[in-house]
């Protein structure tokens, strides 16, 4: 089996080619301006990958949530040009291999569950911690969407009503003190920054990053005592500093569940699939009941 | 299809016989002060409901959270004689009808997704608002468990971690705004007593159960994000005032969601089984895939 996934982000897109589940091929390029652009990029870069093997699926993981169906993409919001737009569809049609759309976080964790750090789990709950706080479900290898495709989107739950706005219309989401937002409110820095410093055995860096952790335990402990996963997996761009904030993290969240077994056994471990773990989740679509 | 449902209870007990999925009869007794004894009650009850009948299955809904097994009772707050106790086993082997076990939440909601205000929809979240707040989660006919027994434990998510103790290790749980201890605190009367004085119309009592209603909204906003359900369901002690605080609920729930679909369809709906609810679903567990 070759398979095609594709990662459409903001400024970047990711491109992998798979075959058997392994990734053959993978490179990066700029996202376009324009939507006739974007279709041209993905055409020639899709057309590229394919020019040695014969694919059976594209998979394209695209930012926000999608319609019901799973056709059109509803209000991305880095990328306005795509707003109801049917890109799967249109793919499909051009290069006449069957093409299938999911949210990205949802391929991010497909990736991590089916080859990367939750291979063998029965259910994965995938966390991105970065510029804000995105999440997925997957259960027995299949992306749990919800009812009205919006399932995991953990960033908004509450942690502190009386705390400040993340840009959603509620005040002390999750994504205020587990995003990059409660870093850069603490230091001034940007994450990537303090944990260099951090990496030099700054203390107050250190601190930060600690103090950061006990905030992304408690709403890893709330997400562990809804749903129960076997494993969570810590992705985005923050897990860089992965090793900085965990323990913080792994202490208040095992504090904070209530039942004994999942206190104990939930496992928590950072994503390995690095930054091509969205366009290979993508690319593996096809393997889940809802897309083959 | 004739199957009896036993509800469990800390001072009562609820026994229900269904004929097809419909309740045949139905009754409480006080729940005895010791284990020789209570299984004494189980017996006699259970055979006083199966005198006419040929019965296909015993439920047993039990609180507390279950072993991963499904077969022990781990740790029951208000029945410690029960702790670690199989008693599922204990009375099939004295009755010699197949009979199995569930968490009492599961099987309240298990009854309401099957038979009662979720019927037909593809996904509950019920919620149960009294003395604490519990939960749990019923999917395309199945209790979700998770992978350790303890899905749906939804009170103990954080909603102000400056906030009080529930009397779990957390601060600020949902259960410290969402149950009988937010109405205490500010009124010093019980959900039932300020439900009289707002039903004759006392601004205060209404403003309470408004205020109330307001952070029950919150809760669910942040599991909507989260599950994504088709419908959720509220039951518990504290939905006889369903009508008082309902409004501000929804207000605050729609508001808070994020996903434009989730927050326009989403719908919230008041329990119909009564109080039976938990003994039903216990008696239609044998209808998952689990119990089966």
């Amino acid at each position: 089996m070759n398979n095609i996934g594709v990662d459409l982000g903001g400024t970047k897109i990711n491109f992998v080619l798979l075959k058997n589940s392994k990734v053959f091929e993978s490179f990066e390029v700029a996202t376009p301006k324009s939507r006739n652009k974007l279709i041209e990029v993905l055409e020639e870069n899709i057309r590229r990958l394919a020019r040695n093997s014969k694919i059976n699926s594209i998979g394209l993981g695209v930012p926000g949530p999608l319609n019901m169906k799973g056709d059109l993409i509803l209000a991305p919001p880095n990328l306005k040009y795509l707003s109801k737009y049917p890109l799967g569809k249109v793919i499909q049609k051009k290069l006449k291999i069957k093409t299938v759309m999911e949210n990205d976080a949802n391929c991010f964790v497909l990736g991590e569950a089916l080859i990367g750090a939750g291979r063998g789990a029965e259910s994965v709950l995938g966390v991105t911690l970065g510029t804000g706080v995105g999440g997925g479900i997957v259960m027995n290898g299949q992306v749990y969407r919800g009812k009205f495709g919006s399932a995991g989107e953990i960033g908004h739950m509450i942690l502190n009503f009386n705390g400040p706005k993340c840009g959603c219309s509620n005040y002390g989401c999750f994504e205020v003190y587990g995003s990059e937002k409660f870093i850069i409110s603490r230091t001034g820095m940007k994450p990537k920054a303090l944990g260099l410093k951090a990496f030099k055995g700054d203390k107050k860096a250190l601190k930060t990053f600690a103090d950061y952790g006990r905030f992304v335990g408690m709403g890893l402990a709330g997400l562990a005592n809804i749903l129960d996963p076997e494993i969570i997996i810590i992705g985005g761009g923050i897990s860089r500093n992965y090793s900085f904030f965990i323990k913080s993290a792994e202490k208040e969240m095992r504090k904070d569940i209530i039942s004994p077994n999942s206190k104990k056994y939930v496992k928590i471990k950072k994503a390995k699939l690095g930054k091509f773990a969205g366009a290979i989740g993508a690319a593996l679509l096809i393997n889940t009941k809802q897309h083959a």
